[in-house]
């Protein structure tokens, strides 16, 4: 049984804002999508956004909001200082800033950092899709593809240690501005159940270090073997997801159980990576679903709800 | 002693244009550079770029020019076709485009193609670099470094095998387009003489699959630990570089005895990139020396020139 609304949580990243109205059990009331990513709403004012969401759906004044993504980086609404790694993912909701707000109570959840000097690294938003995973007992390795991959582990709740990869942007860069360009465009989509995505993924695994190489070679594909676009774009997702996954394989050994928390069309083409590359255990969550579980987590015990029965 | 004006030469790029008047010897009398590249001389008038520059140093009607590079392209003035590997450097000549002209003898050098299907390539303009090298008798593993870098195999004054790596290219992506771009901002040269660079090319070298990362990590040293912004330019330079050399050696074997076939600031930083990786044995050759060279070969063959002694 749904009860009223409870309280809202924002995901407010780079290039995208999705809210949702949640009752106490969690459940989705109500929800917003747009494109207001973070320089869209630092030009509109971010209060400005949130509220004209909130008015949209009617929510009253007092009704508190949490929050996490790129919202709370330099730069964004109000920081939210980084947490170092090794992080309890169950302590993050202390660490959350205060946004200052004369209508209702407004946090935004931290990132983590990691300080090793040869494994600097960040993740901001992303922590928050484990968030609800690990107090249900998660451990082990996750995997959460997007513009920048992150690969997290996970152990007694707590965020060992994580690795970025830039394969996401590198894909888009590449479709977009390079001279791969012409030999991809007009396409749209990657098919990651064809054979083009299948190689691409067998090679970068196999041969990371032959990927400038690789590269080069869809443009000579289109100019020597006139290789259709669809396909060429394809081998180039590939390619740099195989890649991803050769070096995940280095920096964390064996991967043999894997969450993988995706969604959209990342999670078809990272499942199919992650067996190509002999993974014999995968569990896939819905990247969308987590984080919504993650904030609402993180609300329940910041905001001091009582959480009602499911 | 120098004769008068017998040829002209040119290396006409994607983004340079580079024309030098030769006595029969080979010996330079004058020169032009512009950055009349492709894009810009196609818009101009190919035949009016050229022209221009020979009027500029009152080069007669009847002087012949011969030519290499991205002009002899498809969208370039005339097509030269692609010459198929495994290809004899000094058979190249035999292959030139005619350019039509009421003036004079225009001719343009083909590029090689690799058809062999896991390995497609294209080489345009960097085939002439080798040709006058190969008649003096060289054989063995050419490293060309640039935008796309060459490494070419030449055996018996043929091109067996060569593999581009779009290590120049992936380099101004990153630093203009993409999140390392404001760790990077405002700094102009990388110092491959510093500690940043030989760190990059050390990593890049030994752990190829792992540039995803180490990319994303510019960005991370640069928010976490305060990395100075030409240090991070200058490692990121060597992660590309030092991933070229890891692929290199899997495409070739064993990296012992190079000849490195670079201008400008590629020739100190490939030096030192070659170092890092073990390489015993290089010979270092000038990119511009060398491309001038081919071309004044390829011209005393096809305009039947005869050598005056130097």
């Amino acid at each position: 049984m749904m009860g009223g609304i409870s309280h809202i949580v924002v995901d407010w990243g780079t290039s995208s804002f999705r809210l949702w109205a949640l009752d106490r059990a969690g459940h989705v009331l109500a929800e917003r999508r747009s494109a207001q990513g973070l320089a869209v709403s630092a030009a509109e004012g971010f209060s400005t956004v949130l509220e004209s969401h909130l008015a949209a759906l009617s929510i009253p004044d007092g009704v508190p909001v949490m929050m996490c993504g790129m919202v709370g980086a330099r730069g964004g609404w109000v920081e939210a200082a980084y947490v170092d790694t090794p992080a309890r993912l169950d302590g993050l909701a202390e660490h959350a800033a205060h946004v200052p707000s004369a209508r209702r109570l407004i946090r935004i959840l931290p990132g983590l950092a990691q300080r090793k000097p040869d494994e600097l690294d960040v993740i901001r938003g992303e922590e928050t899709q484990l968030l609800a995973l690990a107090s249900e007992g998660f451990h082990g390795l996750a995997c959460l593809p997007g513009t920048h991959s992150k690969w997290v582990a996970v152990e007694d709740g707590r965020v060992q240690r994580f690795a970025t990869f830039m394969t996401g942007e590198l894909f888009q860069l590449l479709r977009s501005g390079s001279v791969i360009a012409p030999a991809v465009a007009d396409t749209t989509s990657v098919d990651s159940a064809g054979e083009a995505f299948r190689c691409g993924v067998d090679e970068g695994f196999a041969m990371p270090e032959l990927l400038g190489n690789a590269l080069f070679q869809l443009r000579a594909s289109w100019l020597l073997a006139g290789t259709e676009r669809a396909s060429i774009l394809s081998r180039l997702s590939g390619l740099l997801i195989g890649a991803e996954l050769a070096g995940a394989a280095r920096r964390f050994g064996l991967l043999a159980d894997i969450a993988l928390v995706a969604s959209g069309p990342a999670a078809p083409a990272y499942r199919t990576a992650l067996a190509i590359a002999g993974v014999p255990y995968v569990v896939l969550h819905d990247a969308e679903d987590c984080v919504r579980a993650g904030l609402h987590e993180a609300a329940l015990k910041v905001f001091r709800l009582e959480r009602s029965p499911a």
